[in-house]
């Protein structure tokens, strides 16, 4: 057990099974990408393995609340993508980069609110100074699955 | 000719014109700018030089299949810009991440099977080891042109 | 006084106060995220300090040519942020990809001319070897505050 280990245990925080594609649903990419010491993250949703656990549009049918709970989902799928790729997730020595897709109802632009549920699960678990990261957030027009949040990551690796 | 110009030719592949900017359009960026060992690809579409080959809205006026079609021709069209920027596509030794960014009609959710038009075919000319990327897929309200797609991307280059 | 700001006084470009968030929302993410040579510019927005210059749908309420320089004005806000993160401007010596997302009303597709506003600020100020980038232009359903436009950055500093 690592040191993020760890910690995602002192918070209670418990990884789903790795993201991987819903019957009928072919995946042609890698969940992550590595390169000298950068990490690209594809873009996750709120995923246990191949099963959505939320879907619908923010500012309808999804409240800002459970649309900021989908993004720490999506972390926590974020998560156990690069817990798979790397031997420890104390690899992932640094965030850099955070893209927050938000699938949103004509007339919602509570994204920052909604993308704070990543990037607080992300700053909790690494600590403020690795995790903290730059962000933009956007407001789409649909997303793959009727995902609320699709959320793709730059980190560093070790 | 290279390893990547024969294989090219193999899977009869021909790279359109190199991506320009339609007539009364102008473009004040760069399609490839590179640094270090990493290569920014520009947003390309469907395109033969400045012509687009197909417009229209995923799930409506354009079908699915026509969609990951145009993921195709766009990979082309980013083919076509690597080889205008380095003396060889041997060059680009690997691909790291691909935005595809899909115009959905209300309600289309089948980004991933288009976005795979793409993928298959860089895939298929790199090879898995080279060719696999990190990837998002997200559905976009408008694009430039009236694209069906938009992709852009990172790669390696030596 | 270095190169940079003299450039910025030359074009008689003043810089807007940092990026902050606004009253009621909060912020979790960094303005500017760097690693090795590289720094992620978190997505901005035509922002004096933490309020909106301009708001509101490109194509419907707000004018192509309103949303170029609203372009420009987020070039302006995103130069200030990088001025906040480094010790000079001069330590940012390239820009290598830039994305920005419309906030359009249904049916326009004119964003290349509206980026073109950053990209064209960008290049002045810089100088076009350095200044040029990559870049995506994309039609996006809703964006934070109703800004017009959104920017996102990845620049190279010494």
């Amino acid at each position: 057990m690592g040191r993020i280990d760890d910690r995602l245990a002192e918070l209670g925080l418990e990884l789903p099974r790795p993201f991987a594609a819903p019957p009928g649903v072919e995946f042609k990419f890698l969940p992550v990408r590595i390169q000298g010491n950068l990490g690209w993250v594809s873009g996750h949703g709120p995923m246990d393995g191949d099963r959505p656990l939320v879907r619908g549009k923010v500012g309808a049918e999804i409240s800002p609340d459970r649309a900021c709970q989908a993004a720490a989902e999506t972390a926590l799928s974020i998560i156990a993508s690069l817990n798979e790729r790397f031997r420890s997730l104390d690899s992932v020595t640094k965030w850099l980069k955070a893209t927050v897709f938000v699938n949103c109802a004509p007339g919602f632009s509570g994204m920052p609110a909604v993308a704070n549920g990543f990037s607080a699960l992300v700053n909790d678990v690494w600590g403020e100074d690795n995790g903290v990261h730059a962000r933009s957030a956007i407001g789409v027009a649909e997303l793959p699955f009727d995902w609320p949040v699709e959320i793709e990551a730059v980190i560093k690796y070790v």
